[in-house]
C-alpha cells in the first residue's frame, strides 16, 4: 500500500514570500515547483530544488500561463504552438536546477487556469502533453479525474498518475461533484483523512449518493499555506503511517 | 585553417521581428540564441533552434539580464547568486528546445550589458561561468580579448573560445583599442575582411601602431541586421573560402 | 460632411519597431496610442504623443490586457475589478504624456482581444467603460457596430463614436457580416474607398444582399503597417477631399 | 510644531501580500504608493489610494526602476530620457487612481535603488525631477539629507521636503554617517523616539561626536513591515502628541 503526496512549491517571487516550503517538504514525496511564470524566480527555484533534494522529495514541474500578475489563474486563449513551447521553456528551466542538484524532473502538473481548462479542452491537454513528450517521455503527467490530460498523455506514450482531491465528493460513476452542488466539498478534517485512507487502502470512496465506488489514486495534493492546512497534512501523514500506507514518489511505483 | 562564425539569433519577440535569422543561418557555424529575457519568446526559440539544426549550425545560449524593455543593454547590479541562477534558468530553457530538436547547447555567449560588464568585473564573470559549470562542463565559453570570462572559465574547468572583433583596432600588446580613441574602429569593409583572413591564417593582426601582433582567434562575430552587414558576412565567407579557411563550429576544433 | 480617421500608434517597444507612426500621423485625425501593456514603452509613448501634437492629431488611449508576449491579442478572463483598474492605470499613464505635451486624452479604443471580447461580453464592456468614467466623462468611447461598448458607455454617461470597417460587408440590418461567410471582406481598394465615401456622405452602405442600408459612421480605422496600407490611407484621404469631406477629430463634431 | 510621517505603501502584487497598509495608514500623514514597477498592481493601487483617502492621508508617488523581480533595489544604468519618461508613466498611472478617488498626487519619493543612486548622481536626480516637473510643479519632492534631489528640484522650480532618518547618526556638519562606520545606526527604540522629538521640536540633533547640530526635518519615514516597526511608529506618534507636535501632510505646511 503506497501513495504519493504532492504539493505546489517555490511560488515565492523576488521579495514576496508565499507558502511554507521548508515545513511541507518534510511530509511530501513530490514537489510541484513553479517555473517563473506565475511565481518562482530563478533564485527561488534553485533554493526549492535544493531543499527538495535534501529531503528526498521528487522534483516536478508546475508550469503556468505567462501571467505573473494573475498568478496564472486566469484562462487565456493561447495557440497549441504557444502552449507546447511554453511547456518546453519552463520544463527546461526547471530541469537546469534539477541537473545542478544532481536530480531529474520526475513529473508534470500544470498550474492554475490550465488545471481547470484541461477539464474540458482536449486540444489544450494535447498541447501541454506534447510539450512534455518533446522534452522527455520519462516525465509522469499528474492528472485529475475527469481531465483530458490522462487521455492526451496516453496518446503520446506518456505515463500518467491520478491525483485525487480528498476533500471533494464523488458521484456514483466516480466523477467529482461540481462545487456549485451542495455537499460537494468535505469540510470535516477527520472525514477527509478517513476518506484518503480508504481511497488508498481499499481503492474505493463513498459516493455522495452512498454507494461504494471504485477509484484509482496515485497521488494526493496537500497544502501548506496556512497552519490548518499544515496540520491537515500532518494528520494525513500520521493516518497513512497507522494504516501501513507508505508515502513514495510516483516514479517508484508507477 | 579553420574558424567559427557566430551571430546573435532569435531576438524577435511576440509580434516584433528583429534580425535576419533565415538569411544569416546560411553563413554561420554558431548561433547565439536569445533565451527570452532580452528577446526571444518560446515560439521564437523553437523556430530558431529548428532552423539552426536544419542548417547544421551549432546552438549556443545568449542569456541576458532581466530587461526586455532595455534589450538587456543596461548594466544592473545583480548579486552573484542571482546571476548564477539567471544563467541556469536561461540555459535550461534553451536546452529544452535543443533537446526537442535532437541537439545540444554547445556554447555560451553572454548578451548586451553583461558583455561589457565582464570586461572589468571578475566576480560577475565568475558568477556567469559558475551558472554554466553547474549546468554542464561541456559548454564552451565565448570570450572577448581582455574579458574576465576566459580566466573565470579556466578556474572552473570550462573551455573557452576567443571571439575577435574584426572591425576594431588592437594595440601592440594585443589589447583592443577603446572606442573613444581615434582609429579604434575600422570602417573599410575590404580592410575588415583582409584583417579577418590574416587573423585566422597567420594568427596575427597589424597593431594600430604598425607592429605585427600575435593573436588567437577561435570565432568571429558577424551581424545580419541590415543589408550591408549581411553583405559583409557574405564577403567574409567568400574570402575565407578563397584562403582555404574552413568555417566550423567551435566544438569541432577546440 | 466630416469624419474622423483613427489609427493604432506607438506600438513599438524598446529595441523593437513596428508600424509607421511618422508616416501615418500626416493623414489621420485621431491616434490610438498604446499604453505599455501590449506595446509602447514610456519613451515610445512620449515620442508618439509629441508627434501627434505636432501634427494636430487627437491623442487617444489604446489600452490592452497585460500580455506583451501576445501583443494583447489573446482573450483572458480578468475580473471586472481588474479590467476597470487596468483601464485606469493605462489611461493615467498616457494622460501624463498628454499633459507633458499640453494636450488631453480625447478618446478611448480598447486594443486587441478586448476589441473582440466586447462584441459579446457586456460585463467586460461595462468594466472598460467604468474605468474610463472614473477617469473622465469627457473621453469618447470608440465603439464598433454591434459591440456592447456603446450601450455600456451610454449607461455611464459617456459619449461614444461609431467606428466603421470600410473593408467589411454589412447585412440588411446594418450588422457586420462574420468573417467566415463568403464575401464578408472587401478586397478591392477602389471599392473600399467608394464605400467609405458613401458611408460618410450619404450615411448608407450597400448590404451584402444588395439593399441600401442606413449606417452611422463617426470614425474610420486606417492602417500603416505596410506600403499597401499606407497607400490605401492616402487614397482614402484624397477621395474624401474630392468629395468635400473634412477629416476632423471626434471631439470637434461629436 | 509639526512634521509629516511618510511610509511606503501598496507594494503588494497579485497574490503576494507585503507590508501592513491598513495598520500603518492610521498613523501616517503621507503614503508613498508603489506604481506597479517594483510592486503594486492596478488593483492594489486602487485599494491603497482608497484607504489613504478614507484616512485623510496624502497620496504620493513611489516610482521605481522597471525591476519587479528585484523589487527595484538593483541599480540600473538608464538614460536620462528613459528615467524622465519612467517617472511620467508611473506618476500618471497613480494620478488616475488619485483622480478616481477625488484627490491629487501630493508628493514624490523615488523607490529603492534610485534612492541610493541620487545620493551621488546629479544627472539622475535631474532626470527624476524633470519627469515630475513635466507632470506638475505642485508635487513636492521628498529628499534625504545629502541627496542631489533637493538641488535638482530647486533648479526646476519644484518644492522639496527633507526626509530625516531618525535611526541614523549624523556628523558635526549634519551629514548622515555611513553605515560601515561604528555607531552609524541607532538601535535603542527610546533613543530613536527622543531624537525624533528633538529634531522636530528644536531643529537639532546630537552629532556622533557630541555637538548639537542644526537640522531641518519636514518628514520622517516610518515602517510597518513587522510588529516591532509598527510599535515603533505608535511610540513615535505618542511621543509627538505628548510634545505637542502635530502630524500633518507636507502640503499643509511647506
Amino acid at each position: 500500500m503506497q501513495v504519493d503526496l504532492n504539493c505546489d512549491m517555490g511560488e515565492s517571487y523576488g521579495p514576496y514570500t508565499i507558502g511554507n516550503d521548508q515545513g511541507m517538504m518534510q511530509y511530501i514525496s513530490s514537489a510541484n515547483i513553479a517555473c517563473g511564470w506565475h511565481g518562482g524566480d530563478p533564485v527561488v527555484m534553485d533554493r526549492t530544488v535544493k531543499i527538495a533534494v535534501e529531503r528526498d522529495v521528487a522534483v516536478g514541474a508546475h508550469p503556468s500561463l505567462p501571467d505573473l500578475m494573475g498568478f496564472g489563474r486566469r484562462a487565456m486563449t493561447c495557440s497549441a504552438e504557444e502552449v507546447e513551447n511554453y511547456v518546453l521553456y519552463q520544463l527546461g528551466a526547471l530541469w537546469a536546477f534539477a541537473k545542478a542538484h544532481k536530480t531529474e524532473v520526475r513529473h508534470f502538473k500544470q498550474h492554475g487556469a490550465w488545471g481547470n481548462m484541461v477539464q474540458r479542452d482536449l486540444e489544450l491537454a494535447r498541447a501541454l502533453c506534447k510539450g512534455v513528450a518533446r522534452f522527455s517521455k520519462e516525465i509522469i503527467i499528474v492528472s485529475s479525474v475527469g481531465s483530458h490530460m490522462a487521455g492526451a498523455a496516453e496518446e503520446l506514450g506518456l505515463k500518467s498518475a491520478i491525483n485525487m482531491a480528498t476533500d471533494r465528493a464523488y458521484d456514483a460513476s466516480g466523477k467529482i461533484v461540481p462545487r456549485r452542488q451542495p455537499g460537494s466539498v468535505i469540510h470535516d478534517p477527520r472525514n477527509i483523512v478517513e476518506r484518503a485512507v480508504q481511497m488508498v487502502r481499499d481503492g474505493t470512496v463513498q459516493a455522495i449518493t452512498g454507494e461504494t465506488v471504485k477509484v484509482r489514486v496515485d497521488t494526493i495534493a496537500v497544502h501548506g499555506d496556512n497552519p490548518a492546512a499544515l496540520q491537515a497534512t500532518i494528520d494525513l501523514v500520521e493516518a497513512f503511517k497507522a494504516a501501513g500506507i507508505k508515502i513514495r514518489p510516483l516514479a517508484e511505483f508507477l
